[in-house]
Parts: C-alpha cells; sequence; structure tokens
C-alpha cells in the first residue's frame, strides 16, 4: 500500500500468522475481515503475503492507537479472532507499532 | 518469528516491496542479506511472506533504532539496496516503527 499522505506518525498491526491445517472457509473471513476494516474509523490501509508453506504476514496501518483497538473488539472481528485460534491458525503473533518513518520507491 | 524474551519496546522495519521481471539472482542477494543481517548488533529477527503476484512483505526486528540505522548504511547492504532499486524491485515501501505490545499465540 502506497501511504504518500498519511500523518507524519501513524499505527502499524504487524500480524504475522502459521496456518493450521484446518483452513476451510478461511479466505472467506480473510477476506469479510479486510471488508469490515476498509469501514472503521482510522483505517489507512494495509499489506498481506503468505508463503507456499502457510506462514503469512498481514500489516494494517491506523490513523490512532485508540482506532485499532476499537478494531480489535468489534464483535464480527472478535468472532473471527475466536475461530483463528480455534481452528485457522496453529500460531500467530501481533506487534502493535507506532510508524515513525515513511520511505516509498516506484521504479518508474 | 516468535519473540517472547525481547525488551518491552523494539524497533521494526517493515518493508514491502513489488519484485519487478528482473529477478535473475535476487533469491542469492535476499539469502545473502539475511545472512549478513543475523550478524548485525541489535537483530532480534525477521518474518518475510512472498504471494505468487510477487508482493511481499518482510519485517525485521532490531534491539533500538540506532541498531537499525547502522543495517541500512553497511556497505553490502546499501550495494543490494542500489541492486533492489535498479533491478529487482518495481516498487517499494519502508517504514520504520517502534513496537510497543507484543501478543503471541500457539495453539499446542
Amino acid at each position: 500500500m502506497r501511504t504518500p499522505d498519511l500523518p507524519a506518525s501513524y499505527w502499524a498491526v504487524i500480524f504475522t500468522s502459521q496456518l493450521s491445517d484446518d483452513t476451510d472457509g478461511y479466505s472467506e473471513v480473510a477476506a469479510r475481515m479486510l471488508e469490515l476494516a476498509e469501514q472503521q474509523p482510522g483505517y489507512l490501509g494495509s499489506d498481506s503475503a503468505r508463503n507456499p508453506d502457510g506462514s503469512g504476514i498481514t500489516v494494517s496501518y491506523w490513523r490512532s492507537e485508540e482506532d485499532l483497538v476499537a478494531w480489535k473488539v468489534v464483535a464480527e472481528h472478535a468472532e473471527a479472532q475466536r475461530m483463528g485460534r480455534d481452528r485457522f491458525y496453529a500460531s500467530y503473533s501481533t506487534r502493535i507499532a507506532q510508524v515513525t518513518r515513511n520511505y516509498e520507491f516506484r521504479s518508474h
């Protein structure tokens, strides 16, 4: 995600995960969570990548710490987090970080 | 990467990129940079994932901002960054962030 017009400081949620073998319905839940996040106040965007071995990273960007905490407790998101713990993920880490510098490069 | 024994606050470099069509030698350079980063003072670890479309994320974790700035200017790394701009990447973003909270989950 390009963030050229962002405030000088904003927040990132760095979510790293390892999928389990029980991922039936995962892509639908992930797509729905992205759709829901996009409607949240203070959501600035996100980047996501996953390796063939099921390890992956999603980074979402937020205007303030309050905005990302509010997203964490949205009911449908809390339910998705429960499904993540119970079924989809073998393990994950969530890191909350304040972005202080941002460089962009494009070749053309 | 699990970080159970990390200091309460540490730093993350969030590097998101889109590979170009000119990636000959890329995996060798990437592997060498990981090997070199692991020898740097203050390096705590990293996570990396790439999608089939060539978009990817690497997050590296550092004890202090000074440590990650020192890594940026290591000569062999600076040369790799130049190759990245000239050949390997169509675009990228580098975000420097201070990690303030860290949650871990493992299913077993």
